[in-house]
Formats: structure tokens, sequence, C-alpha cells
């Protein structure tokens, strides 16, 4: 599944998890995609706040206040609310009961086999000690993804076991009832290269490694961060022939930079030795302060006056719950859990 | 905790899954003291429809069905809906909102320990194949119960369990968030002898063995089942002692029979000789006959009108609703979770 297979019937399904203003690799990953997206198809923006609760419980005025600030990000992009439905997942309660239907239809052991949870738990470290909201949270994704009937959720690689038992849930239930309601969907993985590395070099790109440059990054904060990017360590002298796999700075001009050719002319160069260090983060400083500062000038205005996102919040999460209402009330009743 | 220390100023949260008919088991364990306290405190009765489907998915009109039956089952044996909120759990989407946090606050392995659960698991032959909302319903239970800030819920011994879990939870979120909102309750155990043996002489009553007597029992099947039951296999003669102890006749005298005296006659007659098993059996059809006809004959007069009980549950379900959505907003309110 790549954008382009996307057409006007298409629903997508996707957002973040609000612990921290998005960054580089949130743009180069996604968001990019989702300002195209928005013209093709219906998509519907999830602000995880609920989610983020499900490891974070300690620290819930981090969530609630990132709400806020993942908000700003996705407006300064250029998502549109009028075309994006942007909402607050924690203030949609259809989403915890189909949630809450769903984990009747998935096994303890089935779950502790996915292999993205068992990633996860290793990564947090959990061991036994396994919030019981984390283990479940597939079912809870489920629930997200089929509640807007969305046929495409855009995910890393690492997530595909998830969109599988979305639909292996989505079978179930359909097949425990006499009318099937729920759709399931296809996973788009980005394109190669759409994984941007660490400033430092690090395939991982993280808040809690300082290793980011987020979006609204001042002017100065571009230039040091760039300044401090990993290059080749062992091109020495600029007379020295380079490495660009693997080199922060190149993988950031592929991202990046709109002059292709430039960009291989310099690639060429450095490797054949001659081109310093100096030279190529000055392309990538100008790209990056030209791409970020519209972005960064655009989150100002919008910060200015969080009442009018918060307005903008409170539509869209009320569209979002029409939607996933009627979703609820067709698994209900296929359920016989319509009284009156 | 016992009834008779009970004050005003409590809550009750109790129920019912809604897998059948009630029996003569559930009136004395817990139907007939509910009549009894809806005059001393505010009681809440969960038709707990969403937590049967956990593991009734593949029959799924049965709990439905069993709804309108076990509302009927209530009102017949006097439970008054002006006085007791009867509510349809799966209409109270405030509980999975809350149950949803609340499994954020529980560990896998914790549940896995919960003695209640591991019964269950095993009565239930599921090994591995547990489903998650299995496993995971005491974070559900805790929803039911702290929802409506119950400070008393009436359990078998077997249940105590879920009660501490529940108050671990009330616990482990008052002390993550500034504004503690969640109630502590207590478990209310029934005496020795409110567990009435099946009509066979089993300790468990349960329909799908076939030894109960539903409280919509025809007086011909009340006939038939005092006729089969359970006495003492070595009193084969009338005038051979008899033994009192695990003879079902007696257990349901002792549950029943208005008239404690004459009980205690029959049992010293019975243990000397003398006494046939047609005898008591008897004085006990005569008491079950006397005790069920105005129960049978008030379920049928409100059965002609299944469309007033809907009316009725629409009621109870509306006020549930109102009384856990103050609760589910504090709750959130604590975690930060109140945009707008």
């Amino acid at each position: 599944m790549k954008p382009s297979d996307i057409t006007s019937q298409d629903i997508i399904l996707t957002g973040d998890r609000t612990t921290g203003s998005l960054h580089l690799g949130h743009y180069v990953g996604s968001l990019r995609n989702r300002v195209l997206l928005q013209d093709r198809c219906q998509q519907f923006l999830l602000l995880a706040d609920a989610q983020a609760l499900t490891d974070n419980m300690g620290n819930y005025l981090k969530v609630r206040d990132n709400v806020l600030q993942v908000a700003l990000d996705y407006l300064a992009v250029g998502i549109d609310p009028a075309k994006s439905t942007i909402f607050i997942q924690s203030l949609v309660p259809e989403l915890t009961e189909l949630a809450s239907y769903y984990l009747n239809l998935v096994t303890v052991s089935r779950l502790e086999r996915n292999p993205t949870i068992k990633d996860e738990i290793k990564q947090r470290g959990y061991e036994r000690d396994i919030p019981a909201g984390f283990l479940t949270y597939p079912a809870a994704q489920a629930a997200d993804i089929t509640a807007f009937k969305a046929t495409i959720v855009p995910v890393g690689e690492d997530q595909i076991p998830m969109i599988e038992q979305t639909n292996e849930i989505v079978r179930r239930f359909n097949s425990s009832v006499d009318t099937p309601v729920l759709v399931e969907a296809k996973a788009m993985v980005p394109a190669v290269g759409a994984r941007l590395p660490g400033i430092d070099g690090k395939a991982k790109m993280s808040k809690s490694l300082g290793n980011t440059l987020t979006l609204s990054a001042t002017a100065d904060e571009i230039r040091q961060a760039v300044k401090m990017m990993y290059t080749d360590p062992n091109h020495l002298r600029v007379s020295d022939p380079g490495q660009v796999e693997g080199n922060v700075v190149f993988s950031y001009l592929d991202a990046f930079h709109p002059n292709i050719e430039l960009v291989k002319r310099l690639k060429e160069h450095y490797q054949q030795g001659g081109l310093g260090d100096s030279v190529i983060k000055q392309h990538l400083e100008e790209c990056l302060q030209e791409l970020l500062a519209p972005i960064r000038q655009r989150r100002e205005e919008y910060a200015r006056d969080p009442a009018a996102i918060l307005a903008m919040l409170k539509q869209g999460t009320a569209r979002a719950r029409q939607v996933a209402a009627v979703t609820l009330s067709e698994v209900k009743a296929a359920m016989g859990l319509n009284y009156y």
C-alpha cells in the first residue's frame, strides 16, 4: 500500500500520542504525507491522550498539555481542520466501549505473542509488571481504527502486527454476528528513507535521547543541531574521502533538500574527498531554516489563541464522535444490545 | 460487614449477569436482602449484560433476552424501581471509560494472581486461551463499583478478592492524583446458610446442572422438584433414624419455612426415626408453593407489558448514567483530562 494507491473512497486513521511536541522525524515519516492526503480522502487524526496514559499515569499533566502542543504542530505544518478531522481520544467514549467488546475477541496469549507489544514491553523494561492497559492496547487501537471504518492506517514497519491484530478482531467480530459491520484496514508503510535518524546518528529519534529537532525549534537551535550533527568520524581532513552511508547530514539532505541533483553532486564530491563537513552542513542548515521558518511562524501565530485551538478540537471531536457513534450502534445492534 | 451495619449513608452496588432467569439460590443469597435494604440506603442494581458477554460472545442473544427476564425476577420478588436503581450495564458507557483508565493501574500478573479469576479460569477450562476481557474484568468491576461510589458490595466468599482488587485500584488512583475522588468499598458476605444447595444435593446450584428451581417455576415444577429432592440416602424405612446434615429438604426448610420451632421439632423427630421423607417434603412443598405463588403471579403480570419494563429500565439507566457521569468527570478532571 503506497500513498499513490489511495482513492477518494479511502478513510485514513492516524495520529500521535500526546507525550511531546513533534519533531522532524514525525514530519518526514507522517506529517508531510498527511498534508498531501487530506486532499485525496477522508482523514481522521487522533490526539491519543488516553493511549499515552497507558504508560504515563505518573505524568498525566504532560499528556494533557501536549494535546495542545501536538495540535499546534499539526496546524503549523499545514494540516487543515476543514479537511482533516482532528480529535481528542479521551473525549470519544465510543472508543472505549468498542474496545471493551473487542477484549472478548482476543486471548491474553495472543496479545502476549504480538511482536510489537513484545518489543515495547522489552523497551519499557516492564518484565512481569506490565500494566493491563498496555497489554490490551491492541484492542483499544482496533477500536480507534474500526470506529471510523478506516481502510488505511499509516504505520512504521514495526507496527504491522498491530494492524494484523485489528483485522483479526474485525474478522472474529464479523463472523460472530449475523450482520458483519466492521471493515478491515491496510497498513501503509512509509517508503524506505522516510525514517530519519537522530542528529547523533542513532537509528531512533527520541526526545528523551535529546537527538531530535522539534518543529518549533528556533533558528539558533537549528544551527546548533546541524553543527552537532553526526557525519563520518573518519573524515578528519577536508581532503579525505568521506562516507555518505550513515552520515546524518546526507540522510537529512536526502529527506529535505529540494534540489536532488545538487545533493547527488555533493555526495560524489564528499566520497572523492575535498568537500568539508562545514560545507554540507551549511547546505543542510539553509534548507532546514527555510523549511522550519514558516512552520515556526504559523505555530507562534496559532499559539497566541489557545481558545481557538480548543474550539477547533471541540468541533473535530464532535465530528469524530458522530462517526464513531454510528459504528458503535451498528456493533451493539449486531450483538443484540439495542434495547430501546 | 453485616446487613444490620448498613446506614442510610451507604450505597450498595450489586446485580446479576444476564445469562438466565434467577432461581431460589439467588432469592436466598441476595434478592431477599435487596428487598429489605432498598428501604435502608441507596441501591444500584446492575443488569450485567456486557459482563455476561465476556464469556458468551457466541451466545449474545441469550444475554440480551435475559435482561428482561432478570428484570422481571427483580420486580416479582418486590424490588421497587422507585427505591432501587435498576440499569443495563451496556447502556452506561461511563463504565467502560472508567475501566479503560483502571486498566493502567493494575498489572497483568496481579490479575493473573487474583484467586477469583484463577478459579473461574479453571472452571471454564480456558487454560491459555483466556479472553482478554475475562482476565481484565476486575477492572470493569472496579468501574461498576466506583462509578456509583458504592460503599457496600454484597458478594459470595469467593468474590472477596475482587473487592480487594477494586480497592487496590481505588488507592492507586487516589494516590496518583492530587484530588482523590474514588471511594473504597466493603464486601458484605451473606451469613452462613445463605448458600442454598442444588435440589440434587450438589453444593453449587446451576441452571446447566438442572438442579435449580427458578422463581417463575409453576406449581407443578415445584412439586416435581421437591419430590426429586435429595434427602438422606440411608434413610430407607420411615422408622430408621435420618441425617439432617446434607439433607437438602432440611436446608430448604431452614431457608424458607417461617416456623423455626416446627422445623426444629421435625429435625429431632427425623433424627430419632419415625418421620418419613414424604412428610418433611410436604412441609417444604407447602411453604415453597406459598412463597412462590405470589412471585410467579406478579411476574406474569409484569411480563404482560414488556414495554413498561423497558421504560422502567430506561429510566433507571438514565439515573445510573447521571451518577456515573459525575464520577467519571471527577476522575478525568483529576487526571487533567478536562479540556473544555
